[in-house]
């Protein structure tokens, strides 16, 4: 049934792989994001250099995106506002392209692979130097009117506790304003990384995303909650999630998923960083 | 293909109803609720009264509800607790019975016949004595691990502006601690419906109910929000959410449905109070 490739869009860098899963990846490579044209023209190259041609290619994108049109649009990042990128890697390698956002990839991989094996509605959160959410619901990808922006969801902000407005250059204080890895660096002066386990930024983080988790179990009531991303390599900070997110659903949500079993609905990718190009060779899967 | 009944099961009164659809309702009761055993055997007479017995019925519930059993659980409604509803309508009438919350129902209902017609992805939300909200994803409704609660969900609460403290026994300040009936009710010291249009009351539910549809627009990313309940039978209301919801998301969600036709975005419901007993009627069509 041949090999699939795979172009996780992010950026600071393109993931590109070819392979079959992630038993069978036969070559990754990250590329520099710099301008469009150059970063395609390099992808281009990567999968030309290949003894074996993938049958389709999946994009996993940075966005906001089209996905109807696989156009990455009103994007902050220099230059790649308004660039068609899924009909350009159509165009220079021949193969069918398919295009959903990095974060659907992601789900879509841990779906087959990973976390969420065998479950129907659940949520693959990322918490880096953005937020971003995929979902699937009913054993399918969320797409809707656009795509989610989870990440940009307003959660309560208590001043006198956290006086830091946001980075987020639309709504200040949203989720990702307050609790994305740039508004942990901005708001203590030193990067994340620095800050050590028992410093009080983290429980503020994980009071932050334990709001934004309870406003997600509300409207998705996903089975499970899968969280990636560069924040979330700190794996103690799982555990501190999870209490929070009990503490502020506040016994609402009666499943015992929720209430005796947190440990296992709030859990990292199983899949790891290769969550998402993993993901976009499914979805490569999917366009033939 | 025979006639199906619906059961809108309220805790304040049961709307039970025989038909095929908007244009052919053949019968329509309110039952008050008071204990299960009174309510459940009036519901039942209702049906037993009627000429042509229906062929399936579908109740939709208020909640929480537990979906796979037909079961009423942690409701605070006295005596309710734990009432398997469905079971004892299939056990009472002998057809086959559908469960699924009153929002679902509802939703349901305006996708065939109302306002969702054609559409795949989009959200029911009643603002009446609680919020509640039901969704179609993909064509299909949304259940997931329990069922959504999206009156449930956290928004930013400015207690400079307002220093009410909320009426969710569960969480006080969630968008139904702070935007239902009751809430508007309490903060004022008179009840919603003797508010006038220009009181400042307005401006603030507006804006309380635009922050938790921005959410859900970043989660589910609808395709339309269709608004029932009592606090939504001001209709002047409508353009108020709608403009303050493009205030909250300020030009983030690049669709022409938000960024240009917000009023054909934020929509009453087509079928009016009727959707919820017409949706119980679509789900017991479909539980044949």
């Amino acid at each position: 049934m041949g090999l699939f490739g795979g172009i996780e869009a992010g950026g600071t860098k393109f993931v590109c792989a070819v392979g079959t899963g992630p038993d069978d990846l036969r070559a990754v490579e990250s590329i520099a994001t710099t301008t469009p044209d150059e970063t395609i023209e390099r992808v281009a190259a990567f999968f030309r250099r290949q003894p074996e041609q993938p049958a389709a290619i999946g994009i996993g994108s940075f966005g906001p995106v089209d996905l109807m049109r696989g156009v990455i649009t009103s994007t902050p990042k220099p230059g790649w506002r308004n660039t068609p990128l899924a009909s350009r890697i159509r165009d220079l390698l021949g193969v069918p392209v398919a295009f959903d956002t990095d974060v659907n990839a992601a789900a879509l991989a841990e779906h087959r692979w990973g976390a969420a094996r065998g479950l129907d509605t659940f949520i693959y959160l990322t918490v880096g130097t953005g937020i971003g959410g995929g979902a699937m619901v009913g054993g399918k990808l969320l797409h809707g009117l656009i795509h989610p922006e989870m990440g940009h969801i307003r959660i309560p902000h208590d001043l006198a506790r956290d006086p830091y407005m946001g980075t987020c250059p639309f709504h200040g204080d949203c989720l990702e304003g307050l609790a994305a890895g740039p508004a942990l660096e901005r708001r203590w002066g030193v990067r994340g990384s620095d800050l050590p386990p028992e410093h009080p930024a983290w429980a503020l983080e994980a009071h932050y995303l334990a709001l934004g988790l309870s406003s997600l179990v509300c409207t998705l009531s996903p089975e499970r909650i899968i969280l990636g991303g560069g924040v979330m390599q700190n794996d103690w900070l799982f555990p501190r999630v999870a209490r929070e997110l009990q503490a502020v659903l506040n016994g609402y949500v009666q499943a015992p998923q929720v209430l005796d079993q947190i440990d296992q609905y709030v859990v990292p990718p199983l899949l790891g960083g290769r969550a998402g190009v993993l993901g976009c060779i499914a979805l490569g899967e999917g366009a033939l």
